[in-house]
């Protein structure tokens, strides 16, 4: 996708494979800043304080954390080095799923080889698989997606999406999931706008999705989370589609905080409300919403809030000194109130999905 | 209510009437400014830049700018001095209906005087009974609503409250109306906590809510406008109550933006919800929520955000440069969903309501 007319991944190899080169994303929306990562530490420190985010993102980086182990070690400690990397690199994020099936990927890969140099190069291609993989997947639930927008495009002329948090290209290699659709649209030719939830307590929406959006020319305008049952009610809305971090084996949907208020509103005003996301994300080990345990993350993240002041970016405090506040990261949507899930595999109906269809 | 451990009402007399000191608002949470006001140009600056905002206040405010143009003018002037006043403070909130009302009703007492000084007292009184009736109205909302609250902490032991929005005494001269159960349950030793939604785009709730609460010693949690849906899926919220800025005849709720989705996630999980408000709010001329027009604000407040930098207050941008906000600032919640109105005349079921209870 492009960035001030540029055409750009959230990660791309540096000269000789000597490392890769990420969008810090902690400056945006307000500069666009890139970072080199040229050893295991340096994707390690990208992945734990956030520059690079998002579960697939997270994944590819992490892999080519594993190959850059191998290729900056001496002969030797090919082996060590890669083992301790992968310690390294999982602990950053202790409960992203992806993460670890990353590492393990690209690891095993490595595991068979006759030489260093031989282990180096078949890291260094697995690292590569899981991009291509991930771009792949995105690039697949677009299309798929394409087909629901096209519909209502034929009807109505134009097509009014919904969407909560960044389930965009900044979160994927490319594409996004919940946005992947509202790309190939835009790619298509179809008349596409996008409202932009906010998305508090981190405004990963008015930070991230909008500037996504605004970069590739995709119409959109931000909206506090409060408007968007009112947008709905209105008529303003066409479809709701956001993505997931864990979909169960009965459909029930984790996603960011205040996204079971819009599949409520959805329902309640007709509007379909499709989940986007890569089938790997269906955890078949868990039968219902009560087997996802939810992240409670740190108070601190509704108390202050980061955006741009006169003399650059700048914390604030919203909330009294002394108020406590409590900050669950997500909800669960039951899948009563799912139209569709958008996979790369298609687009499953509830039924589908419980049937096993696109499971891992 | 208490302030740092003092007892306060929103607006109280200077000596000798000679005008009114109010909290002025813009500072909070984060500082505590008194304003004294002694003309009707200070009033009508208080009222149009938010130094006072909330519909009953604003009323009460303005009442005293009537009576102060009277004091301060001449006696050949009086009545053109007040004529004038009511001209301006009726211009400083075009849509505020309470506003408007305020000051017929005060002006009304003044026209059959007999003499300049006469007026005078007429229109103190008149102001002073504005004040009492509407502390008499918040305090009956308190009383009345004070037996739901009793009902549930007999069978629970403890009362959890959620509510958006500053419903609360600081929009009123005291005790509130969404808060003001929760004040008379606190007062009755029945162990309460407020769920307290931060209320995007202008934070009403993690700014005044919080802090009314806090400084009045009750128990809350400040928590993201997306939380809420959650929190009562975990049985975490025994009932909702809401402030009210018009209610159609047949019980439609026009609240601050948002409520229409809380109301919808209460209904899904068994959650009463109320709404408190004053009779007076009942529009009987607005049949349904078709008939309520939604007042739509300035992007800005959603693309800005007020806070306190290292530097002390600071406005900070929380979207892309470029990308555009849309900011309605109302939502209509459709009566199916109320369980209640918690009125000065008792709490009315919506039936109750539509037949025609406690309207004026």
């Amino acid at each position: 996708m492009r960035i001030r007319g540029q055409d750009y991944r959230t990660l791309w190899e540096l000269p000789d494979a000597a490392g890769i080169e990420v969008i810090d994303q902690r400056h945006l929306p307000h500069r666009f800043v890139t970072a080199a990562l040229r050893t295991p530490a340096d994707v390690a420190v990208a992945i734990r304080d956030m520059w690079v985010r998002g579960a697939p993102l997270i994944g590819a980086v992490a892999g080519y954390g594993v190959y850059l182990a191998a290729r900056n070690a001496a002969d030797v400690t090919v082996n060590a080095a890669v083992a301790e990397a992968m310690e390294m690199l999982a602990a950053t994020r202790p409960t992203a799923v992806n993460l670890r099936w990353a590492l393990r990927f690209v690891a095993d890969r490595g595991r068979d080889a006759r030489t260093p140099d031989d282990a180096r190069q078949q890291l260094l291609a697995a690292s590569r698989q899981v991009v291509a993989d991930e771009l792949e997947r995105s690039r697949l639930i677009g299309e798929h997606g394409l087909r629901l927008l096209r519909e209502i495009a034929a009807t109505k002329g134009e097509v009014n999406v919904l969407t909560h948090c960044n389930a965009g290209w900044l979160a994927c290699v490319d594409y996004g999931t919940a946005t992947a659709p509202v790309y190939a649209a835009h790619e298509a030719g179809i008349p596409v706008h996008v409202w932009v939830d906010e998305t508090r307590p981190r405004n990963q929406g008015a930070a991230l999705t909008a500037y996504e959006l605004g970069e590739h020319g995709v119409r959109h305008t931000v909206v506090a989370d409060n408007a968007g049952g009112h947008l709905m009610q209105r008529g303003l809305v066409d479809l709701v589609i956001v993505g997931a971090d864990r979909v169960a084996a009965n459909g029930d949907t984790a996603n960011k905080i205040g996204t079971y208020l819009k599949a409520l509103a959805a329902r309640d005003t007709g509007v379909p409300f499709y989940v986007a996301m890569p089938s790997s994300t269906i955890d078949r080990t868990a039968a219902d919403a009560a087997a996802i345990p939810i992240e409670e993350r740190s108070a601190d993240e509704v108390r202050y809030l980061d955006g741009l002041g006169p003399n650059g970016p700048t914390r604030v405090l919203v909330v009294p000194e002394g108020s406590p506040a409590r900050n669950p990261a997500f909800d669960v949507t039951p899948v009563r109130l799912v139209t569709g899930f958008i996979t790369e595999a298609g687009v499953l109906t509830p039924e589908q999905l419980r049937a096993g269809a696109g499971g891992r």
